[in-house]
């Protein structure tokens, strides 16, 4: 077998996620030697990653590990580091121990993270979501607060009002701001006395004029006006310009919060800059029509760190199946070159776009088509289900979610995080600042 | 509402297990007043946390929110919060940010952890299983000692022989062992290409003559074999004297090891110190006959916590069901006294005792009954599955165990912790002082 191998080019990918994946399985068992490099042993299903933050799935129900999704393709090795530099002469990945992997071929679909536009420090106030870590943060953040008004309310028979901010009113924002929403409203309801997690404030702060703005005005609009029936006050035309611990302001006015969530601005992963190519403000790497960089045929770069400008001049969105067309695109390159045929011109195919508010409700548009209400809902739990990778995570998701449908109940409302972890946050919400605008709200009960 | 409660007496639980939740739900719709206080959100299902550290179950499916146990029990709050100090004479329970609960009748159930018998520093090389973090922390350390193989193997062609060691023959280390020995073998075999995940050792000490020394002698030789049959060595008579990063001290001898977990040794919670009763060398608290402790007889210890001799001289032993039938015990006595009825005294039932051995095979004793193979392993599934607590969890881990046992899939296969820490891991890991004694196994795979 090593004999053989010698002679077969070598394509490495950097990443795990929709397009690293599609990547190597439009690869599997040819006559190449693949290794796939991911910082974690895990594809993470991001659509759903919101879902976790509300404590509705549990992190193995939209995450499987790249080795069981790859097992059956036997040229593809996974291999867990960080690639932290990417050497385009010598053609090598450096790993984060120094180790290096040679590549004949790269694909490039390291991603994205959510970008503070400069003010990283805002991070600690104010989480992102796109990672498991992520989404348990923001779990832990949210059902803390929860606690920690309950055990205020035993103790001196009143509590701080609760507020969530949501900032960002693209799908993630939205999506977060209705399941917040939705645990304050039906799941927690019954389980904490002292407080009546109905009053709890969830607030979505909006730079346009309109949230979902990659949709139609009229299905914004319609997402608008389902989510404030779940609760939800939506701010159009607000920017946040500043955060702190427990503030965030917008405009020139500071708002108190309990837990504030960051659901704006796209970051692409620092390795574009190693490709010699241009790089536009948000870091993605201007790809050729085939989607290699202009100066290295070799190396294709795929999914949200790749920017490509189609016909009609608008750039292929940041979503995963933009992300898997390309790494059919450049999968198919990659064969191309060896099987001695011409390259083929990538075409993204928007099939359309999704966003579900709250428990059941959705909106969707693709073409022409636009539904909104129960039956879009039904249609983007279809989708998503459908497309979730991993026989088993399929079963258990419509499994919980039927449940959670049925009994209201959040199946996966662990706080976790060693003891250590939950001084530091009690103290960390402990410490923050009574906010004046704000009345002390009265507690259901009263302590003797 | 406010104005009837004055009069109720209140009782304060200290601690969300077994114990404590029992008495909570004795309690719940009588004219008390209750708080229970745990430092987690989370009831955990300790005899099943071993599935956790071995990716077989998620964390979810075996730790249920003690609010939603409790959400019926109109008379009971829960405090998210850890109990520092008690206060005897002034009857209250201070928590750690110096709040204050006050009580007229206390139950302590803080349970107990593993001990190091003094060597605490040996924790970080050697982490026990007591809390799902535990459980996380071992599973995430078995997983990534595969993964770096497999990394070391790709980039090197050949790579440092996998070990791992378990330090206790008793309940947990036996099963910890042949789960560990069962994802080597099964469930983790195909999904690695470099390496042999079957070449990975798994090593047992035991101190004592004899393994499960808690069963008849017949069936500690049985589990024994069992055992060795999953691959996995015992050693009796042996002493672990010391521990450092990657290496465990067996008498006189320094043994390399990739993963060690430390299953022995008891050390009961240090709240027992401040009710003035003798405590024995474990910080077990030596409570009267009807659970109270002697010099207050408004405070009764249960559980891991109690040290309760019986008429035969024998301690009731540290498990689930006899801290539930203390929890009965201090309840109805708590009860007796507002009634104006007497004390009952506490008598234990040994409904005996079960372990498994890897994932078909259990050893099962009750009385003059013996159980052994696979019906012990069934009967120990009924048992487990029917005795943890809420329905969801039910329905769910069977079915996680039923599709593992189909499929030979390790469905919560995921190494989480944020990038910093993964990257601390790798170091440390890497780290690793190459140990003499063993050779460097072949890899299945040569790179070019």
């Amino acid at each position: 077998m090593a004999n053989t191998k010698k002679n077969k080019p070598k394509v490495v990918i950097i990443g795990g996620g929709f397009g690293g994946l599609e990547a190597a399985k439009r690869l599997k068992n040819n006559s190449l030697e693949v290794t796939l490099i991911d910082r974690k042993n895990h594809h993470t299903f991001q659509p759903l990653l919101y879902q976790v933050a509300t404590a509705v799935l549990s992190p193995g129900e939209i995450a499987s590990p790249i080795r069981r999704i790859l097992y059956r393709a036997k040229n593809v090795e996974v291999v867990l580091g960080e690639a932290m530099k990417i050497d385009t002469e010598r053609k090598f990945v450096r790993l984060q121990d120094d180790s290096e992997i040679p590549f004949d071929y790269l694909i490039v679909a390291a991603g994205a993270r959510h970008s503070y536009f400069g003010n990283d420090d805002w991070e600690e106030s104010a989480p992102g979501l796109k990672t498991v870590e992520d989404a348990l943060e923001i779990r832990r953040r949210v059902l803390l607060a929860f606690e920690l008004a309950e055990r205020e309310a035993i103790l001196t028979g009143e509590h701080e009002p609760l507020s969530f901010v949501v900032v960002g009113g693209g799908a993630t924002g939205v999506e977060l701001a209705g399941a917040i929403a939705g645990i304050a409203r039906n799941a927690l309801a019954h389980d904490f006395k002292a407080i009546d997690t109905q009053n709890a404030q969830v607030t979505l702060y909006e730079g346009a004029d309109r949230i979902l703005n990659s949709f139609s005005p009229n299905l914004s609009e319609r997402a608008k006006k389902d989510l404030e029936k779940l609760g939800v006050t939506v701010h159009l035309n607000s920017f946040v310009t500043d955060i702190r611990p427990s503030e965030v302001k917008v405009g020139d006015q500071w708002v108190h919060t309990s837990v504030a969530v960051w659901a704006t601005g796209v970051s692409a992963s620092p390795l574009g800059k190693d490709l010699e190519a241009e790089v536009d403000k948000s870091g993605r790497v201007l790809v050729e029509k085939d989607l290699s960089v202009k100066k290295h045929d070799n190396i294709f770069v795929i999914g949200d760190m790749a920017r490509f400008e189609q016909e009609n001049g608008e750039l292929v969105p940041g979503v995963a199946p933009a992300a898997i067309q390309m790494a059919k695109t450049a999968s198919r390159n990659i064969l191309n070159d060896i099987n001695g045929k011409p390259r083929e011109e990538f075409k993204y195919w928007d099939k359309g776009s999704m966003a579900t508010i709250g428990k059941k409700k959705a909106i969707v548009e693709a073409g022409r088509i636009q539904m909104t209400g129960f039956l879009a809902w039904l249609a983007w739990l279809f989708v998503h289900v459908i497309t979730l990778i991993g026989f088993r995570n399929k079963l258990s998701v419509l499994g919980d979610w039927f449940w959670a449908y049925l009994t209201r109940e959040r199946s996966a409302r662990l706080i976790t995080g060693d003891s250590e972890e939950l001084e530091e946050a009690l103290k960390f919400i402990e410490a923050k600042p009574h906010f004046a605008p704000f009345q002390k709200s009265k507690s259901k009960k009263q302590l003797t």
